[in-house]
């Protein structure tokens, strides 16, 4: 789980950070900040307490400590919440520190402010990818390959199309994971999803809570309805294995009997410890390994799903790291393919020679067709 | 793999059906028929030569033995093409058979045609489930009963508000499921996905093939892109879990101490080879045990994502069966929730019982106004 | 689940067979009959009585009923057990069938009859497949080739060093699987476990049950215990995981540009629809698409392993059709790479001219020696 | 990955800090340091080189640059090897660090130097487990109980023959995981596993690395031979199922309405941040996420097995981060619920009244024989 030494190859700074202890405390912060706003807002708790509650939120606590206390109390809400009451010398507006909602309110809406973060980051480099692979298609419309079924030479191809066909599997996957980040919303339902514990004015606290956030309001709370979420972790994988497609094929196409095409010379990347000679495919691993892990991951959500009751015991337990996870390896995947794309070095010549060798004819059907086809699907000003 | 015995119980006739080896026979014939149609629809092969395919067509081989050819060739195109060729007279018209396809355009065409029967099925019983939930949901919006959280006794809700959140984690898996069938189109891209072998007509072709098979024309072949068949089958998991949900919530309120729902009683369900006097419950069991395989089958096909080349080894291989698992899955578990749903024996007086037991007070918060928005949420025209 | 078109590519025949509907009910009524047997030879029911069990027990009824039946039911149990009650005339005797049993008693002993089968199959093929790896690796054991990491050229190997690294994974993962089958074990436990309902002769009945099984005796009953069973489960998955990684090997050597090995020819194996010229690697396909199905199977039954108290709801109720899938797939795996290995085409000349063409020098340093040390740790007199 | 305030409650301490970055980076500096010693001691490098390498490899680097530059170079050892050349005066002496060893080489045997630390913590705890399982099997060998199978009040048992099943499942478990533990061997093969850059001495080198490191010699380098991890992974995945069975019985029991055992009361554990009443089967909590999560864990490196040629690109990579997660989940299951079986609330009493309550007789057939059986065969001496 933590190590820095082990997810860092697997994934950015960027996302780390985006899941990291930090940013997990600042979101669950700012749910109870939120939420004491928000009820000032519709006059259910005074403005100054809900100031004092919002200056009581603003220092991070010790991630260690917080930490044991969180395994301890078995939810991370019940010491955080003790801690920002502890901060607040009034005992009346301390009470009011978490009024009318759950740990799982808790933890559900922290993980989606987490998970808007990283959706927004899946987002731009999928984007990038897909810009780089149109160019590729684009530039290569025309030069002449050949086709490969079955890991066998088969008919002439042109790598525009094979460029055309990994743009178009990821347009697709990012087209799906952006309708999957609808189920990124804010989570408010009290002890059992009643809304009960808001005096009445459940309805206004939520809009308001969900406003103050920037995240949607869902229609019902959702404690024991994952499907959303399920759907976004599958999304995720799909998406990283879509982009696996591509590390699986330039891979082979850069073994060294192949030699059509290699990632950019980046000085220090791809090297080895024992042969000076090597140019490793170093991004293509990363894609490679996040492709076998993503589909497991987004099982595990999937296995989680029917959980007991209003709030189940164990399956949401399980959804914030794995998620995490998942959003993690699909952007060390995305990030580092951008860079192989971006810089790929393709020799057309060697292409030619391959497809000479194989003697199967230089019939490229419509490639050229379908290459345009697949560019003109694809949104250009992305 | 095909013990009616072990399938039958976790699905339905209707589903086992479709995806029998009569119905991929079937399927795979259509393909060919409609291939050679099309081609004469636009000019490239005589249109009496068409209905001479056609009609070798007709007849269902032998499955049996087709199937040790297929196991032999690696492909059930081969043995399949070979055959129908053997039962037309005319050389020059045998040779015209599967003209400018590959195995894989006939095995994802006639995988596609199955899904799109199955996904009729899925369609028509989840909305009956649903159905069956909004009923409940509103008949009980106000039934007051315990809430449960992490096993234990939490605060009150009402059955409705449970019930309208199983009706909404159904919805919105069935929304997700409708969306991704449009995966569901026509594969024909001949050997290498370059529309080779038209004679330049390929488009025509696929236009009228796909016509003429009623499943949509996709932009460019996707023999290597199979995020589509990805989403299709991890929204019937998610589907299938948030069934599962139900079936989970309903066989612990069926426990003996709980006692506040049971499954209809059917004469000769649910008993026991040993004790008379139990009652099972067997849909649950049916929906459980869906919910348990159904996401490691899900994931099977994302980890069959990256595929080589242009039509790869061993990974399209694993789509066919998976997914019809998936599909039969799926579709018995919805098709005994329904059941159960609709004949669901609720005790509410059991339930005012356990929940004055419990000593968790009476606030059920806005249960009420959550059921009517859940509710006013599902078309009711469905 | 039940397409021969589609399971048959993906196992054998035989193995097909062991896990038929046909094996299930001929195991399943050797239950019963042993069962009244064991139970004369202690002296609880009469000897005559055992043997009209017996005789009513000797046809297979009709399968598509009885699998209608057992999902009415809820379990195959039911109805078969009173499908055998009708055949005999003296209702007296005819309680007796299945007494003091429950019916997951049935349901895991004759799955565990039907593994036993499966077992000895598994083994035969792996046995071969290891066999013609010693041969290759010993034949090779001096054969100069190009070692390659991360897909790239490194430094010289022999192909012999290669081959016995294959051996070793299968002979490996063999002596797994051969440790795990102890789990293939009877199960007697009655209703709850208790052994209630045997008159205080349980402990006799279960071994004279085992003996005429011919099934170990498990310590206890097991019904809700499954740590063997996953144990079985993941040992096939590795076993087919070791085949897989062959598989991988040869269709990368033998892929056009590197053509250091193909699969044997076979008339009619491995063509394309399309392509005449083509040779594709359709052993390594079936072990591919298998190593891909295989470990989301294996987790199925790891995810089943929390059944509820003493018999679970839905969890065991997954083990059978996955547990045959397991099975079917590791034996087509198996059974597909023996012939291929046994028939390898290896061209060392052009393995010679790879090296030469990689300038990675000619070291292969200890490569005899590990071939050696390798091929005499493989019991020779297998 | 990285989020102490996730992974902490999911884990234990210790288990986490056997698999931190100070661990791993510990790990890699000794496989440096005892490969130059073991170097030295067979007269491969001088005896003071050997030492100046070690006092090189003696401080921890930066964790953030280290893993920074690993990430670029696509693997530790790159960074790592360079970063102690640049601590070492002697350009002679800096060359001899990491002789004939490849990246792989320096991962996979600090893996496994993990791996040994965790499987001692795994070993450890389970045995405490069983051990307190053994004490309440024991205590209430006949303690009468309501049996339920399929959920459903079935016929009676007695307590301690479901403590018993739990041991049983545990001791399996935990004898597997026992016998897997033989794959922790230290991993030396070179650039392409075939011991090369050893100056012939390869095979006594390793036997001397071997017994410095404390970890056993495998028969030959094991780079793309993964099996032994596999089998280490869903044994570890095996046993996580084996606690979550008993996870899942507890909170069962715990249920308000059935009410028969408790997890102990310990001082702010399993508290409710809205209801102060409740008391959440917290330790059980932590097994039911592991035994959800762990299935898809193990599957993951199975899915990995099948790694290309000497060695592979993404497989290997993949372990690292999967295995690490497993031990720590496991570990955070046993040790969550030593504690709670230790501490276990027993109410006999209410298992009489639900017993009685649901009139299915008391006859608890060989229960007590049962359970002495499960006792005798668990080994007393562990």
């Amino acid at each position: 789980m933590s190590c820095l030494l082990r997810d860092r190859p697997a994934s950015t700074p960027e996302m780390l950070t985006a899941f990291s202890d930090e940013a997990l405390l600042r979101a669950a912060l700012t749910f109870e900040t939120m939420l004491a706003r928000a009820q000032a807002d519709v006059g259910l708790i005074p403005s100054d307490a809900a100031e004092t509650i919002a200056i009581a939120c603003a220092e991070l606590p010790d991630v260690v400590s917080l930490a044991e206390a969180a395994a301890h109390a078995g939810t991370l809400a019940i010491p955080l919440v003790a801690l920002i009451r502890e901060r607040i010398a009034d005992p009346e507006v301390a009470k009011l520190v978490h009024k009318g909602a759950t740990s799982q309110d808790l933890a559900d809406t922290a993980l989606m402010l987490q998970a808007k973060t990283g959706a927004a980051l899946v987002l731009r480099d999928a984007s990038r990818l897909a810009q780089a692979l149109a160019v590729l298609a684009q530039r290569h419309a025309a030069t002449p390959m050949l086709g490969r079924t079955l890991l066998q030479a088969a008919q002439p191809i042109t790598f525009g199309l094979k460029a055309a066909g990994w743009l178009q599997g990821v347009a697709s996957a990012l087209a799906r994971f952006e309708r999957e980040t609808g189920a990124i919303q804010m989570q408010l339902g009290g002890a059992t999803g009643s809304l009960a514990g808001l005096d009445g004015r459940a309805g206004d606290v939520a809009e308001r809570l969900a406003a103050r956030l920037g995240l949607p309001a869902p229609e019902t709370p959702w404690h024991a309805r994952r499907e959303g979420l399920a759907g976004l972790a599958s999304s995720l994988a799909i998406l990283t294995g879509a982009v696996g497609k591509i590390a699986g094929d330039i891979a082979l196409m850069a073994q060294t009997e192949v030699a059509e095409a290699f990632e950019p010379k980046v000085v220090g990347r791809g090297g080895s410890s024992t042969m000076a000679h090597k140019r490793n495919p170093t991004g293509c691993q990363v894609a490679l390994s996040a492709s076998i892990r993503a589909p497991h991951l987004a099982a595990t959500i999937l296995s989680a799903l029917p959980q007991q009751h209003e709030r189940g015991l164990g399956g949401w337990q399980v959804e914030g790291p794995v998620l995490a996870e998942l959003f993690e390896l699909a952007h060390g995947a995305l990030a580092a393919m951008a860079i192989v794309v971006e810089g790929l070095e393709v020799d057309a010549d060697r292409m030619a020679v391959n497809l000479a060798a194989a003697r199967v004819g230089s019939d490229i059907g419509e490639a050229e067709r379908l290459v345009a086809r697949a560019l003109n699907a694809y949104p250009k000003d992305r």
